[in-house]
């Protein structure tokens, strides 16, 4: 069993790393840190917790620390991060800096050269890149990231797509509003509305999916050169990013090409990696993200509807966004890091 | 006064249409019809009034009629048509056989070649087109469509871009329950939830912006030549229509250019049609659904969100689906018929 | 293993038996009933499956038979009923005749005086009414009864205070559309809104309670003499009804006892029955529909708020009204029948 | 015209106090006050309007003063204030001492004996409590207030009932969300959800009832003894407060009395009080928020679904919260302080 930290262990985010590891078959939680308001609390009083089981009786006493690698025990190997952006670029260079493989759900330095920005299914050979950067930081430690929910929602669907000669995508998504965090949206804002703006998401939507899908050359990403522009929107749904995505593509694939680039894409032989990863609708209807945010228990991504169009194809897309699009992306980083040796 | 029957009056889209008739400086309510189960009862029995603001005094105790030109009125100059299109094209014959004018609203017939589709303040002169529509149906009345709800919030907007090139669109819409009627989303589809799919909606809007965004030649209309691509989602707002849009153009206008080209796009004089057109937003967030959606007294389109990409432009677009979208193009296509002389 | 049907399995209550018994350790699904117009389908082709868990392997193919105790094999042991009512009554007399036992959830005969209606945990002893009613009836079979879904929320809190001497109770409900069956409110009726009135819910309330918490002396159910005064109300959750209780009190228990009371009451040894039956919550904004409705798989009832009041005491409690409130309640019952003998 | 200012007039309540004041007929708004960080900003900068109608012309540019009297023009003669209840009873004892009467509608003091509780159309004489108030504190100002959204909203349904007895009130609330403030509940709270717990609600619902239905003998108000016990829930609506309740009555009215007793309860002779101040519905699932919150532009009372009970009777009463319940309450108020020579 891998001893692992959990930073920021109360927020949204946090209560689903807690959700997902209390469980989990390879990785024991040794420590939860939170603010020092919260420090020295038992978790139960620490956290309001809003997800819907039960708080899981492991950690329900356990006492929470301060946000300090000389806070955790010595025994961890692997530390979770969900920190707010503001703050996490500090923390986790400390704990870097101390020695602890970090995989991180901020969404700071996602596009930093020497940082590698992973979805095992997609690019785990970007890994390799942590050579690179404990050489550049003088680091022991290391620093992994998994990319924004509504990037990690299309991306797989993308690398199934670049045999036919993947060129330019036009996204538009729906969003969830735990996607924001517990208080990220009001009700007076979402009640009867659509808000057809988040700020930067757009932005990252098209710098990830490009470092995603580029090559490892052993010493730099090369960036894939697709022109993604994103159209981001959030509604009034509890979970789930559902997204219309039109690819246009340099190959001419028939509709049962696509389908079946779908689903032969290969999965990761890891814990929490689904099997398929892509799973297909026939329906026109579907996927829709209250009927199926819970394929392959969360971490899967649904596809369907897609149609010829004049210069590709258009299809949608939905993925669980607090699961596979944030704590479940962690968590399978890092089981990723555990398989491949990195802890 | 011009004398105006509503055909199909105790529906969802009928009701709109009464609210608007009531108060209406130049059209008078002769005649509501409804199925033959109706016929007879006073509309406030025969109609489940749903709107928010009270059923008119005025049409309160008026006794429904059959949905047939011999039941109503002979000073009766101008019908309005909100049926369902299983049974429109028959109905409508009849009217317009009968020597009636009918403004009509049903999604039959709007890309027939002899069938005006008109929005007053994008192509009014199409409505000349009726010369050759009582040439081939030896008609003395005539048919007259609107758009459907999600092409109308979108054309003004391209219409205002045609000066720059307008090559290829691709629109995503998060459209509102109450464009399928008040029994055509079941709260269980949309609580929590998206439906990715609205059927026929697509092909609607790639086909009646090519027409609408045409040209008569004095026998026929020329299409234009735009590459539309939609894909429609229905989403839990009671009203509104929001659209994402991008538009390829051959021109290179900036971001200034087009919200001038947006502001500066001309109205008509005609009572339902809003000045400006096209009301404009510099906030990222807006336009919204439930903020912006009575803009113009329903009448109006919102834009806003205006970015540069790779090849084009993208916005975001909104109009109120039960009026501008619905009876209110109706009554304000009615207008045009009357003021052109065509009643 | 019991070998059971369920008639009406297509629907929004007939696809959460199958839900619930697809995984059961007693009982295996021989047969599935629908109309005639479904009848010779399989299962995933005559139901729009809507449950948030993929349709089950096992019945996926099963083809769906008419409704007819002839259609079904001879060796079914038990029949789950979930019929409209206004063929409930019939078909399920029909089973009887046949020979067969039916736990019901239709609404028709639950007040009927040789009808047994029953919440294992509340009057299990209820059942032996079977008696008179076969001496009644002539039939082999029986008929058993599990009360509406919002009764069920709130009986097992008020069984749980009788020693204290339950005089009256008002009562407010909070329902959750899908007590309504899939199509039963539409979205335009529940979007930012309520609807204060469903039809004939309160009479259910008032009388079945009453005979729930009667006794049985042999050969009749003495209703209990409390006076229940209900006003039900849908609001927009999917699932689970809460529900806001005042129970006036001939004695004068604490605050304690009643959480005390609720806590100690007794569950049965039955597969489906949770234990505790009742859980209590000291924050005074729990329980909660989305939070809370999963406890004890859906079977529990939670309760919360406790407050004295000049004339007894008011607390909130909650159930899911789907599984607790219909197919699970159905279930249970169907556990009892076959452990006390009656199958 | 009366000149007024507006204190807090950024908030939620604040701009609907705009949005009422802005075409009143007999108050100019003079000065419109919010916090130090917000002075010195025209107000369309100070405020993020959230009205769904424009931001009126004539404040868009106005300069937003601080709260404080010396800020103001000194012909203002009447100041509203919706200011957060932990600073109101400073501020506002300020404008009161600087001789400024003050409408108010911040929770604080509601109770205290020497402060007028009004709703006009319920105990407008209740204001010659000022006097007494002014002998205590030694104003020339005044303070008045007017009660909690959801105690307005039952309370002139209850003073129609006094006449037949009124002893004992139990009521549940469907609260809409726009009561606590723009940001009060968040989407992820009320999403799928019923939140059965408003913090102090209960209470003041049971005091301020109390105190509105009392007599002003000359000296004091002596409280009304109905006994009110209340349950409140937050439900997903965006206005209008819906209410459950239960009225026990010495008296055996008819159903047909009490329908007669609230049609033919008074208005006041005053700009913004509806006349009938309670609208009734026969049909039985009627009020619904958003249906009839509307009525009277906000500000009648709407009631419906009487029926008999063992005790009493229930029914069931609406009104918008934000304008009969929050600001427009205020701004009748300030109606009767100027007709009755307060001012």
């Amino acid at each position: 069993m891998t001893r692992v930290a959990v930073l920021g262990a109360t927020g949204a985010v946090g209560q689903r790393f807690i959700q997902l590891l209390s469980e989990h078959p390879e990785f024991d939680i040794a420590a939860l840190t939170a603010s020092s308001s919260s420090a020295g609390k038992p978790y139960h009083e620490a956290a309001k917790w809003r997800v819907d089981t039960p708080i899981p009786e492991a950690v329900r006493d356990v006492e929470v620390v301060e946000t300090d690698p000389d806070a955790i025990p010595n025994d961890v190997d692997l530390v979770f991060s969900s920190l707010p952006s503001s703050v996490a670029e500090r923390v986790e260079h400390g704990f870097c800096e101390a020695g602890y493989v970090v995989s991180s759900n901020s969404s700071n330095e996602r596009a930093a050269e020497d940082v590698p920005l992973v979805i095992p299914e997609v690019n785990a050979e970007h890994l390799d890149l942590i050579e690179v950067q404990r050489d550049n930081r003088g680091w022991d430690g290391a620093l992994v990231k998994n990319p924004n929910c509504s990037t990690i929602t299309m991306v797989p669907t993308l690398a199934a797509l670049t045999d036919f000669g993947l060129e330019r995508v036009h996204v538009s998504t729906l969003q969830a509003v735990s996607g924001a965090g517990y208080s990220g949206v009001t009700s007076m804002e979402i009640l009867d509305n659509v808000i057809p703006y988040i700020g930067g998401e757009e932005e990252k939507m098209e710098t990830e999916s490009r470092k995603l899908l580029g090559e490892f050359d052993g010493s730099e990403i090369r960036w894939h050169d697709v022109d993604v522009s994103a159209s981001c929107n959030r509604v009034a749904t509890l979970d789930g990013h559902l997204e219309n995505v039109w690819a246009e593509l340099s190959e001419n694939p028939t509709i049962a090409d696509i389908y079946e680039a779908f689903e032969a894409y290969p999965s990761q032989e890891l814990h929490s990696a689904p099997d398929p990863l892509i799973e297909t609708f026939d329906e026109p209807d579907r996927p829709q993200p209250r009927l199926d945010r819970f394929l392959g228990d969360g971490m899967a991504v649904a596809a369907g509807g897609v149609q010829e169009t004049p210069a590709g194809i258009q299809y949608n897309c939905l993925a669980h966004n607090t699961i596979r699009g944030a704590a479940g992306a962690s968590v399978l980083n890092g089981e990723l890091l555990a398989r491949d040796g990195w802890l």
